[in-house]
């Protein structure tokens, strides 16, 4: 089974905006924070791309928005493999509170040298681990 | 012609990240800016909406992130409309620098009225405003 | 003794700028995180201000940075009553990392009435429970 | 003449929180945007630091709010220095909408150098500049 990482957050005050949401922004930083729990589980850490000289930089990012998160929300998002090809891999988040859905994201990476940022194939150990083989 | 504007931005400090590139969640922050100014142009102010008990909140955000921005860049951000249906529209946001792709992200959002936030039908004339007519 | 909470956080990567460290302006953040923790422990949650017609609003916040947060460090924050006045309260925030001191912060808010936002007393059962009594 | 700039900011939609004012921690992020104006007037760049091997660090940040600020308020910021000594600076920033004092803020910075981040002189040519000769 492909990779799987399921995290619990709660909002901010600063996170709501005037009629007491969470600000679209924020669903990115969101993701972000899940997505370092998602590498720190199934690699030991984020870092262990730049120990290969390797990093990951977004593509492409679409967000889904179902239902507001208000201030001190507790939630859960669930990230998980949903694509792998030689350079990229795309990760889809699933942000539910108390079992209803509230947004779903899905971000596509790609691999690229930490130096020159150009495309890179995803080494083998890290595509096997993505794959759950 | 449908409605559009531009507007000019420069990367602030705090909206770059570790590699020196601006982090994700801030093209959405840019994004909601440059709406402001063109609720501004268009309506006289995004607060055209309250006034008719309304409100527009976001279904969803598409962003295809092109070349990275740094601290301190001047970019600019064109929004117009690509879509508008009866409760909801489209609108589309080029991010270019001295003339290159950045970045571009589509956002669609629904009209709602601002105490039950059901959706609502957009009111004519600011349909009109919207399609050029 | 005086009202206290310690409450333990992560830096997220988004927080961090482009020399690696955390940017000062989420020391303010990270505060308001752990005062919403310190209400909630001692009043039941921040509430319990709203229930009462009042708020309470920044009047000084002083800063001093002793060490830098990185990306993914885990740090301590305690918060402490130092001082009650009739119409206003110091907190004092001690962030620490591992025993070693990162930042002290210092905020004086005033009681308001959530309409007006004219200075009011802090009603006797909250400031009991602020001072310990 | 001590140096000086002022620059003219607007309230982003995503600054505001759920009673409709700035939150705190974004006026550390206004100020910053300032600092960034008053090194290009007076330095031509802060990379102007950098190019000596230098950077400047936060010692100490002192907020006195005043008044309140709200989605789209236009306001201006002075920066002026206030004080230099051997090796730190500290620059004034005063915050004013249509003439009303907003929000005073005195921050303390420590010139170190880029690689050991140890205290540093501030370069003759840099002090002169700030002290006005």
């Amino acid at each position: 089974m492909p990779a799987e990482t399921t995290h619990s957050l709660r909002v901010r005050y600063n996170e709501c905006d005037r009629v007491g949401i969470v600000f679209n922004s924020n669903y990115l930083v969101y993701t972000d924070v899940v997505a370092t729990e998602f590498w720190r589980e199934h690699l030991g850490g984020y870092s262990e791309f730049n120990g290969l000289g390797l990093d990951v930089v977004l593509a492409e990012a679409n967000i889904r928005f179902r239902r507001p998160l208000e201030f001190d929300d507790e939630f859960e998002v669930r990230a998980s493999v949903s694509a792998v090809t030689a350079r990229s891999l795309t990760l889809e988040f699933d942000f539910t509170r108390a079992g209803e859905q509230i947004a779903e994201i899905e971000i596509s990476y790609v691999c690229v040298d930490s130096e020159q940022h150009t495309a890179q194939p995803i080494p083998e150990q890290i595509r096997s681990v993505l794959e759950g083989d």
